[in-house]
């Protein structure tokens, strides 16, 4: 298998009649994906959506795919094809076309309608073109194929792109689920036939590469609904994400079997449900079994369904907030609160304490960990297995992991006997050409975080958040002296004051002799640049604090002259 | 089932006979676990150990049991059983012992010998008492009974104490292998006999309570190693905790079939096993299968097996710095990591950040997530419903578990038909009086987190820890003016700094005329006061920067008169 190499440099030209891969987000994490396909000096995007932080990232909103790379090149886009309408696939959209407005977006009807209805807040009105499965037309010199797949968001679409390089396939999202709740599956024959063309090169999901067999129909989970209804005593809340209509779907579902009303709750949530009703993706058994969250509390608790978002523990969400009884409604003994959700890695702390939150006040809590309340809109690797066995492609390369799922995929493409050489580990900012049949890695772009924070995007840097970091960890201790420029004698100050350092501003009274008399002999041996005197504050204090506390505050000292 | 009341006050004086029950910790986390029984004006404590911080406790070190309430009592305390040596139930007692170094320590030979290791780092010399399964013996008026139990660490034991207000039980942290590793058993005979006396009182283990079934025996990890040990091409590096013996035994027992020779890595790797082996619990199969880890250079990869910490994703670990090029070790493609650990919710983002830099180095990284080398410590569903069964218990208080495990465990106990309202699911600080045969919830006393940080215990409040997150999340800005106190005008500044707020200095040029300006017209009002100027300037500029770029870092305003 070929992997970037540590030291890889910038790739070279591409060679005439190749075509080039670059990933600009996704691979070595999920989210932000957004792969640039290059053939004859023209572009083709797929996907362009957000990554949420982490924990080391603080204060950070979003994270974009960093497409600096093609920034001066927009021009050459011929578009930016959307797989579906999740938000790590069309989130950075807004972002991109705020660049440059009239790039045509191309996807499914509920991928467009969701990404209007998010474009819209940002004011802009989106050029688009419809396409569903089946469709096979000329975007540039691109010859693109769209086939169905199956996901946890309805109308999701694979894409085969066909230059004279050769036939490329891009599965975006899929799984396999034989009994899809819309009957739309994932159209294998379609890839079976695309294999027998010669799939050139295979860009694969790796998102369940590491977890065995087959992925649990999403059908399987209504059993288990209907069990958590047929024995709630009073209110059922479930909480899920605002996209995953089949979800809430099967939840409407089996409130119409048990006599309750649904309400939305949330703001995403009400909004996108409208979409996908107004469309005909959400089927509403009855005309009034969805009423307004207002009229909630003239109807009994047996008689109420509440689907708000909130599954992955936001501390602002309706959820989180009805832990902390910090919210109108105020769970009581006998509520029942459904998580039909994932668990994303790194959000299990936040998700445990609403757990622990709405059990404290006594809700019954039902969630993946307990029940079949949720299933995986990802291929697993008995799926993939399957998959590569159907397509035989030529060269594989696995999309949409971190680091250990992409190589886990890899290793099932090698199984079904890929040959490892025609295997492609890339990462963000890898770049892989095909020539002549075969994916290489020929070089690497530079493709760092990009940080949404407030109205800003890419201000905020890595040294703000180093800084964030050490202020988050540690607090601060700010030192403020004025010295007279004509003898350098301290004219006000030291003002000294900490926070978020556990030290308490009166602790300071035993360092202020330690700065004064500091100041005072660089004056006897004329040190007076400003810069020199910020300098030996910052040492005094600090070496103060590290000896009396073991701490390391950040130290920031200004002096000025007066 | 009897919950606090959130509005519960000030407990009543303990009736005359009754035996009372306060936890300090370990109730509604999984941490540092301590409870207080008093009888008669004496104290007897079990346990002391320490909470490891979460995400939203940015910077502070330790989170110590809140022994406020006793703390001018320490003089009562008879003696603290520590059941077993894990961190959250020894980790306190040296910040224990500090306020009073003659508080007797009383528990098993292995337990005890890992305490005085640690007590030694903090120049503590404890008064000891040892015990094994088996002894009886009174402390002070608590007439205790000591039983084996089977845990992730050996020689554990469960404690049982009879007064007359009758026969408590605690157990310690404990499951039921039946095939341990070292022949010791928990003692389900003994609790038996203790259930036929009749046991008013039931304090059990709540960790795997949502977790259906029996725990797997440990034993069944060795096959799993020794295939992983067979096709393992280059070095093999296992990860776990530092004080499970049995899982570094199997570890040991793998190496030496398998011709391999073992380092420890990591100061408290070392230390432990070091203790472990002296008085016998890790028995090691030939003299020179241990090496020093310098020697290790010296041999092929095949024949090296390295045993460290890390297995959480400790950012200053061998393990993470190895998955981060950051270590001696360099890992290249063929090298094996195994973790052999459990993943301690809140922990995955770090363990799967070390698990892909391992991934992207070349490593195999071998996980409980993809094979069999984790079993956990704690008694499941099935081992709970089986032991409320042998022990037939009047009254059960759950204890060592977040709300949801208090939940679910108090569940289970219902289910054998314990009585509901002879089931008291308390927290931290609830104090439960057992009299005249029922236990119950009668008050609560203040019970907060304390915080060490660095040198400091109780400094660090959860004001610092929101000033901490405030400034994590968005950094500060320190604005600077000197002001001349004859005529208010400004003699020096403003002198704006900023850091992790993602603004550069230069931008604030745009504000300074906004602070002039509101200096001069407070000026003009005749407004001079230090405070109400520190004030306006807050303001002016926090209005500035949330217009701007809908941000709130912290603004920090220094105004001096000079």
């Amino acid at each position: 298998m070929s992997h970037p190499h540590p030291e890889l440099g910038p790739p070279p030209p591409l060679p005439k009649g190749g075509l080039r891969v670059i990933p600009l987000g996704g691979l070595g994490e999920i989210g932000r994906n957004m792969t640039v396909f290059e053939y004859g000096g023209r572009l083709l995007v797929v996907d362009c959506g957000v990554l949420f932080p982490e924990a080391d990232q603080p204060g950070v909103d979003l994270i974009l795919p960093d497409y600096e790379q093609i920034r001066d090149r927009l021009d050459d886009v011929e578009a930016v094809i959307l797989t579906h309408a999740h938000e790590d696939h069309i989130g950075a959209v807004p972002y991109l076309l705020r660049e440059k407005p009239d790039i045509p977006l191309v996807g499914s009807r509920l991928t467009l309608a969701f990404v209007e209805s998010k474009l819209l807040e940002h004011r802009i009105e989106p050029f688009t073109r419809e396409v569903h499965e089946g469709v096979r037309e000329r975007i540039g010199p691109f010859d693109c194929e769209f086939l169905a797949v199956n996901h946890s968001i309805p109308d999701a679409l694979a894409v085969a792109i066909r230059t004279p390089a050769g036939l490329v396939v891009h599965t975006g999202d899929f799984k396999m689920d034989q009994l899809p709740l819309d009957g739309r599956l994932t159209d294998l024959p379609g890839f079976v036939r695309l294999g027998e063309e010669g799939i050139d090169l295979l860009l694969v999901d790796s998102t369940n590469a590491e977890v065995p067999g087959f992925v649990t129909p999403e059908r399987d989970i209504a059993p288990v609904l209907d069990r958590v209804f047929a024995v709630a005593e009073r209110r059922i809340i479930v909480a899920s994400f605002a996209s995953h209509v089949h979800r809430v779907q099967q939840v409407l579902d089996a409130a119409y079997e048990h006599g309750r009303k649904v309400a939305f709750v949330g703001r995403s949530m009400v909004k996108n449900m409208g979409v996908a009703r107004d469309l005909g993706y959400l089927r509403v058994p009855e005309e009034d079994l969805i009423v307004d969250a207002r009229v909630l509390d003239d109807l009994p608790p047996e008689q109420v369904v509440l689907i708000c978002t909130g599954s992955q523990g936001e501390p602002m969400s309706a959820l989180s907030r009805m832990a902390n009884r910090d919210h109108p409604i105020r769970i009581v003994e006998g509520d029942t609160v459904v998580l039909a959700s994932s668990l994303i890695p790194g959000n299990e702390a936040a998700v445990y304490r609403v757990v622990n939150g709405l059990t404290r006040w006594g809700a019954k809590v039902i969630h993946k960990g307990n029940a079949l309340v949720h299933v995986s809109g990802h291929a697993a690797a008995g799926e993939l297995l399957l998959f590569y066995n159907l397509t035989r492609p030529r060269n594989v390369m696995p999309v949409h992991g971190e680091w250990r799922h992409l190589r886990a995929n890899a290793e099932l493409a090698a199984q079904t006997g890929v040959p490892r050489d025609r295997i492609v580990i890339a990462e963000d900012g890898v770049v892989v050409d095909l020539v002549d049949g075969v994916a290489r890695i020929v070089g690497k772009v530079p493709c760092g975080y990009v940080y949404v924070d407030g109205l800003t995007v890419g201000d905020v840097t890595e040294t703000s958040l180093k800084d964030r970091r050490i202020l988050g960890e540690e607090g601060f201790v700010s030192v403020f002296v004025a010295v007279d420029s004509a003898n350098g004698k301290i004219a006000a100050g030291p003002e000294i004051h900490a926070r978020g350092s556990g030290i308490g501003d009166e602790a300071f009274d035993d360092v202020i002799p330690l700065i004064e008399e500091a100041l005072a002999s660089a004056a006897a041996d004329g040190i007076g640049e400003v810069h020199q005197l910020e300098q030996l504050v910052r040492r005094t204090i600090g070496r103060w604090v590290n000896e009396k506390y073991r701490r390391r505050p950040m130290i920031v000292p200004v002096v000025v002259e007066v």
